[in-house]
C-alpha cells in the first residue's frame, strides 16, 4: 500500500544486490509484464533498412556490416537478451550491470571500443504532478549505437522520421551524430517537462497569494521533491557532455562537437530554469507563511478589538446591575438613557482610538 | 489572460523546438510585426559610409572589403533574413540557431573565422518595476562586426555617434575594438538600470519601515525575482569577457585587452551592485516580518491588558449583582460608593503594576 | 548513565591517547569480552584452504607464500595480537595505531609495500532507530590481504562463499580483486541501511502530515544526527576509491581498476540517497512546525471567534440587568422576546459575517 | 533629501558615464570645493626633500631622477590636474578613469612600466555608526610612488613622519617599499575602525539582552550593512597582496615580499574580525528574536492565566445575579457567604493548578 | 568592567600598534607580571643535559652545537629578552613581531635557515564554559627548535618526560621529529579541549528537550562564538600541516612525514569533532524554539478553552439574570434547575467537542 509511492531517486529494492558478484545483472526497476522487442535502422547517405523485433543475431551483423547501425531495445527487464546482445557486441560485464540498474545515475563511461553513456528521460504528469524519470542507456561504437530504454516510448521518434525522410544532415553523418541525436532528442524532452512543471508552479503561485490553504503548501513541498529528483537527472548531465566533448577516442568526431557544446548550452538552459523553480519555489514557502500569519493576525486582531471594545460596556452594564439599595443613579428618571449615553460615547471613542492608531 | 506575464529567465514556447534537427532556427521571443531592417557603416580612419536598409549582398560586398564594416540587424524574428545574411558571410547553423534563440544565456564561442558573443540587454521600467531584458548576438570576424537586437533600440547610438564625429580612439582601431565598445555600450546601460532598481529599493526600504503593508512585501518578492534575472544576464558576462580577453586567435588584438579588463572591472561592479541589493532585499524580509509581528504584539498586548484590567471589574460589579436575600454590603448607605471605591483602586493597582513591569 | 548515550562520530575517551608518544596503540572503543580471532583463507585458481583461529606465525608463512591469502582479524581490542601480526608483516606503527582506533576517519595511506584502507561498517537498527558504526581496516600487499573487524560479522560472508564456490571471477583474480570485493560488500550493506532509513523516513513523514506530534519532531531531529554519522562514513569513501583508481604501485592492476570505477559509482548512488534523505529530513521540518502551527491557529481562530460571537450577547444581556427603575422595555409584553429576538439576530449577523470573511 | 544618504557599495550617478568613450574621467563623488593639492617628498638613504603645493611639471621632473618619489595628490576631483600628471608619467587613460573612479572596487593591475593598486581608506563613526571610504590609488613605478587620495587626510602622517626621522628601514629601501608602506599606513587603519565598530557591536549585544527595543534590531541591520561595506573593501585586499607578491616584474624587490607576506597577513586578520562580527550580528538578530517573542508570550500567558481564573468567577456570581423566583440558595441565609467561599476555592485551586503545572 | 569580557579571536588593543613602522614588536595580550623564563634541553641518542632558566648568550652556543637543542620561552611579553634571543638566532624582524602578536592566526612561514610556525593552545574550562587560547609559536633550524609560550603550561610535560626517559624514538630522531612532537602534544590537548566543550553541549541538549529555559539559551549562544573560536585556531592548522609536510626545504626529513600525516589525520578528526558540535548546537536552537512555543501554545490553547466553556454559560446566567417584568421561566418552579442543567449540557457537549477534535 504505502510502499506504493515512489520517490524520486530513490531506487527499489535494491537492496536485492547484497552479497551478488559485481558485474551480476539485477533489473530493479518496477515488474513489467510487456516482452523486450528489439528495432534496427541500418543507413547510409543512399539507403536505410528497417526491422522490427530483430533477434541479437541480426545485431551483430548489422553492427560488424559498414552504414551505421542504430540497435534500438525496447525494455530492459529482460535480462538474458541484454546479456546475449552484450556478448554479442563485446560488452564490459559492468555496462551490462549498470544497462539493468535504473538506480544508476548519468555517467559517461570511455570502453576501449565503445562509449558508454547514461541518461535520464523525464516527464511530468500535469494531472497527479508526478515526475517520472526513466534509464536509457546508449552504446557509441565505431559505426553502431544501441539505445536502451525502460518501455517503447516516443521520444526518438523524431530521430527516426529524420533518418526515415533524410531531413537535416543526420543521414550524411557517422553514428557519433546519431548518438548525439538521441541525446539532444532526451534533453528537448527536458524542455516539456519543466514547462509544464512551470505552468503548475505559476498557477500555484497564484494560488498562494490569493487563498493560501495549506493544501498548497503540501503541494509546493511535492514540487521541491520532484524538483530535486529533477536536478538529479540533468546536473550531471552537464559534466557527461563536457566529458564527450573532450574525449579523445576517434569515436567522437570533431565536427560533432560543435553539435555537443550546442547540446551542452541546452542542459544550461534547462538547469537555469530548474534553478529558477527552485528559487522561486524556495520563496513561495516564505510567502505563503506570511501570508497565512498575516491573515490570521488580521483576524484575531479584529476579533480581539470587538472584544476589548465590549468589555468596558458589559462593566457598565454589571455596574448597573448591582443590588445596593442605595445607588442614586437608579432612582433617576433619565439614568437609563445616560447609561446608554455613557456606553454609546465609550464604544465610539475607543473605535475613533483604535482608528487612529491604524488598528482597525 | 494569465500567461501573458513573463517571468524572467523563462524562454517561452521552447518546447516548439522539440524534435526538430539542431541548427534549425526557431525564433521563441514574442511575435513582432515590424520589419527586420539592416544598418551598415563602414570606416577607416578618414572616411566612413552609412547605410540604412541595406541588402544582404551588400552586407556581403562591405565585410570582404577592407575598412571595419558594423552591420546592424534591428530584429531576430525574420528567420529567412537571418539564415541568408548567415549563409553569405559563412556563419554556422548552430550560431544562427542561437542568433534567434531569445532563450540563450549569454556565452562566447570561438569559430574558425569569428567569434560569437552573447549578450543580454537589460532595461527596469520604473513605473511597472519591470526588468526588461532583449538578446543581443554580436558576430566578430577580422574586419566586420554584426551585432543582432530584437529591436531598433539607442543603446548602440552612442557608438554610432562615436563613429560619425571621429570622437575618441574608434575611428583608428579595428573591428575587435568596435566589437568591444558595442559590449561596453550595453554595460553601461546596466548602471541605468541598476540604479534605478536602486532608487526602487531605497524607497521600499524606507515604506517598509514606516508603514509595513502586505503589497511592501510582494513588492519585495518581485524586486527578488527581478534580481535574479539580472544576475542571470550579468554573472555569465563575467566569464564571456575572461574568455575573450584569454582568446588567443588574432581577432582580439593585444591592444583592446587592456579594455577588455576595464571592462571586465565594470562587470564586477554591476555585479557588486547586484549582490548587494540582494542582501538589501533579503535584510528587508527580515525587517518587515520583525516589524509587522512587532506592531501586531503591541497592538494585542495593550488590548489583553485592557481586558484583563476590566475582567475583574466585571467580577465585583457581578458579585453585588448576586440576589441573595442576606448580603449586608447591599443594605449599607456607602456600599455603592465603597464597591466603586474598590472598582476604582484594583484598577489603578493593576495599571501601576503593569507599568511597573513595563507591559504598558 | 548518562555517558551510555552514544554520539555519532565522538570518539569516546580520545583523550586518554594525550601524552602518549606517536604510534602507542591505544584501543578506544567499548570494552568487549570476547576473545579476538583470526581466520584465514588461501586460495588460487584450483585450491583453496580454510584456516581459523590461525597463530600469527600461520599467517606470516602464508602471506609470503604464492596464492591469495586472506587474514581476517575479527576483534580489534586485543592490542598485542595485532602488535605481533603487524611486526610479521612488517607494517607501519602508525597503520597499527590507525586499526585500533576506532575514532580514525575513512582514509586511504600508501606504503613502500601496502596499501591500508580505513572503512566503515554501517547497520541501521530499525528499532532504536540507531546507526551502528564499526571500524574496519584493510591492508592490502601484493599478494595478501588482512582485515580487521570489530566483532565478527556477516557482512563478508558472501565474499567468503564465492572463494568456496569459485563463483565469479574472485579465484582468478589477485589480491587487489579481493581487496576490491571486501570494500563491495561493505558499500553493498550501506545501500541496506539506507533503505531501512528510508522506510523509517517514510513512516515518519505520513505521521508528521496526519498528526504533528512534538515527539515525531525529535526523532527528526534523532534521524538527522543519524545521518551526520552517516554522511561522515560515506563521503570520505569517494575520496578514497578516486585515490586507489588513481594509485600508481603496482598493488591495483589495471583489471580491477574498473570494478572499482563501478564502486565508486554504488557509493554516489549512496550518498545521492543520504542527501536526498537530508533534504527531506529538513523539509520535514518546515512541514511540522507548519502544520503544527496551523491546527493551533485553527483552533485559537475558532475558539476566539466563539467568544466574539458571545462577548455582545452577553452585553445585552447585562443591559436587560440593569436595575433602573425608568427602564421602558422592562415593562413591555413582549420585551423579553425582543431581547432574545435581537441577540438571535446578532449571533446570525456575526456567524453570517465571519463565514462570508472565510474565517469559520 | 532623501538621496543623501549613502548606501555603502552604490556609486552615485555612476549613470552620467553612459555613452562616453572608454578612458573618459568622470568624477562620480561628491562634489568637493577644496582645490586638489599635490605635496612631494624626494629622498633616498642622506637626503630627503618636501615640497607642498607642487606643480605637474616639477612632479615629472623628480619622478625622472634618481632617489625615490612620493607624489601625493590630495583630491581627485579636479580631473585637468590627474590628466596632465597622467601625460606627464605616461599612465594608461584607464588608469586614469579608474583614478577618479570611486566606484571602482579594489584592484591590482601591472602595466608595462608601472603597478596600478586600488584601495579603499575606512574609517568609522562612532556617533553616527557610520562607515566612510575613501577611494585610494597608487602608481608603483621604479623609483617613484604616486598615491591619490580623496582629500587630505592623516593615514600616511606615520609614514611622512617615518621619511623625515628616517625610522624604521623606509629611507634605506626602494619605492616598492615606500607602496608597501602606504598599503600597510591604509591596513592599520582598518583596525582602528574594525575595533571601534566592534565597540558599538558589543554594546549592542548587552542591550539586546538586557532591553530587546526594536530600535536596538534596526542598528543591528545598520550594522550589518556597514559590515558589507567592509567586506567590499577588504575581501578583494587579500587577492590584490598575492597578486603583488606573485608579480614577477622587476618593480617588487625580492627583500619587500616578505613584508607583503606579512601585510597578508594582517588583512586575513581584519578579514577574521570582520567575519566574526558578521556572525555575531547575525546571531544577535536570533537572540533578539527570541527574546522579543520570549517576553512577549510571557507577559500574555499572565495575564490570559488572570483572565482564565476571572471568568468562572464571574459566572458563579452571573448564576446567584438570575432572577428566578425559586432559587433556594437565595433565601439561606449563609448563601451569599458560600457563594464567596466557592469563589476563593475556585480561585485558590486553579491558581494552585497552574502553579503546579509551572504556567505561572 | 564590560571590557573585560573577552571575545574570541578578538585581539585587544591591536590598534595600539597603528603607525609604527612593519617589524616593530608589540605585545597586545593581556598586561603580565610574571618574568619571562627560558628553559633549555639539549639532547642526542645517548645523553642530555636540561638547563632552567638560561641566558640567551647560552642558547646561541647551544643551539650552534650538534645535537639536538629544544629552548623553551615561558611568556611573551618581554619584548626585549626575545629580540635579543632573535638576533643572537638571526631571525627575520617580522617573525618576531609575529611571535609577541597574539593576535596572529595559525601560520606555516618559511625562511631561508628556519621554518616558522604559530600555533594556538586551547583549554575549555568547564565552571566557566570558556575557551581560552594561548599563542605558541614554534622556530624549527636544523638542529634546535623555539618555543614559545604565553605562559609555563604542561602541556609540552610528555615530550620532556619522553626525552628524559628516553621514550619512543624521540631520542633517536632530530629537530623536526621534536617540533612534530611539540605540535602532536598541543594537538592532543585539542582532544580534552574538545571532549569536555562535548559534555557540556549533551548536558545542555538535555536540559532544553526537559526544561527549556532561556539561560540554556544564551548558553547555546556562548557555546555556539567558543566554537567559532576553536574554529579559527583548528581549521588553518590542517592547512599548515599539508604546507609542512609537501616542504622541500630539507629541514622536514622524508621518515617524519608519514608522522605528519598522522597529525594531519588528527587535525581532521578535531575538526569533525567540532563541526559535529556545530551542527548539534544549530539544531538545539531550533529545538529550543520549537518546544518554548509548543508549551506555550499548549499553555494558551488550554486557558482559552476554559475561557470558551465559560463564556456561553456566563451569557446564559446574564440572560435570566434580567429584569423584564414577563419572562415566564423565572416564575417556573424549576426554571432554575432547568437552567443550571442547560448551563450542564452546553458545558458538556463543548467539552466532548473539544476533546473529540483532540483540542484537550
Amino acid at each position: 500500500m504505502k510502499s506504493k509511492k515512489k520517490r524520486p531517486g530513490r531506487p527499489r529494492n535494491r537492496s536485492s544486490n547484497v552479497g551478488l558478484p559485481p558485474g551480476t545483472m539485477v533489473y530493479i526497476g518496477d515488474q513489467k509484464m510487456d516482452a523486450v522487442s528489439v528495432d534496427i535502422i541500418d543507413y547510409n547517405q543512399s539507403n536505410f533498412t528497417e526491422l522490427r523485433e530483430a533477434s541479437v543475431e541480426r545485431c551483430g551483423e548489422l553492427a560488424g556490416a559498414p552504414g551505421v547501425t542504430w540497435i534500438n531495445v525496447n525494455g530492459i527487464h529482460d535480462v538474458g537478451l541484454i546479456e546475449s546482445l552484450g556478448g554479442c557486441l563485446e560488452l564490459h560485464p559492468l555496462t551490462l550491470e549498470d544497462i539493468v540498474n535504473t538506480g544508476q545515475r548519468p555517467k559517461t563511461e570511455e570502453f576501449p571500443h565503445y562509449i558508454y553513456v547514461v541518461l535520464k528521460m523525464i516527464s511530468f504528469n500535469e494531472t497527479t504532478n508526478q515526475l517520472a524519470t526513466e534509464h536509457v542507456s546508449l552504446i557509441l561504437a565505431d559505426n553502431y549505437v544501441v539505445s536502451f530504454q525502460e518501455r517503447r516510448g516516443d521520444v526518438f521518434d523524431s530521430v527516426r522520421d529524420r533518418i526515415r525522410n533524410s531531413k537535416g544532415r543526420l543521414r550524411s553523418m557517422k553514428a557519433d551524430y546519431l548518438a548525439y541525436s538521441l541525446m539532444d532528442a532526451v534533453v528537448d524532452h527536458y524542455f516539456l517537462a519543466v514547462e509544464r512543471m512551470g505552468d503548475r508552479i505559476e498557477d500555484l503561485d497564484d494560488q498562494i497569494l490569493t487563498d493560501p490553504h495549506p493544501n498548497a503548501m503540501q503541494e509546493v513541498h511535492h514540487l521541491k521533491r520532484q524538483i530535486l529528483g529533477m536536478r538529479k537527472a540533468v546536473w550531471p548531465l552537464r559534466e557527461e557532455i563536457r566529458v564527450l566533448e573532450k574525449c579523445e577516442s576517434g569515436l567522437i568526431r570533431p565536427e560533432t562537437k560543435a553539435f555537443l557544446r550546442d547540446l551542452y548550452d541546452h542542459t544550461i538552459q534547462v538547469i537555469d530554469m530548474v534553478e529558477t523553480f527552485r528559487d522561486i519555489l524556495g520563496g513561495m514557502h516564505d510567502t505563503f507563511l506570511s501570508n497565512v500569519s498575516n491573515r490570521m493576525n488580521e483576524i484575531m486582531k479584529v476579533l480581539t478589538i470587538i472584544a476589548t471594545i465590549f468589555i468596558p460596556l458589559t462593566f457598565i452594564a454589571g455596574l448597573y446591575g448591582m443590588n445596593f439599595e442605595h445607588m442614586p443613579e437608579l432612582k433617576w428618571a433619565w439614568g437609563y438613557y445616560m447609561a446608554l449615553g455613557v456606553m454609546l460615547a465609550v464604544g465610539i471613542v475607543m473605535t475613533v482610538y483604535f482608528r487612529k492608531k491604524k488598528w482597525l
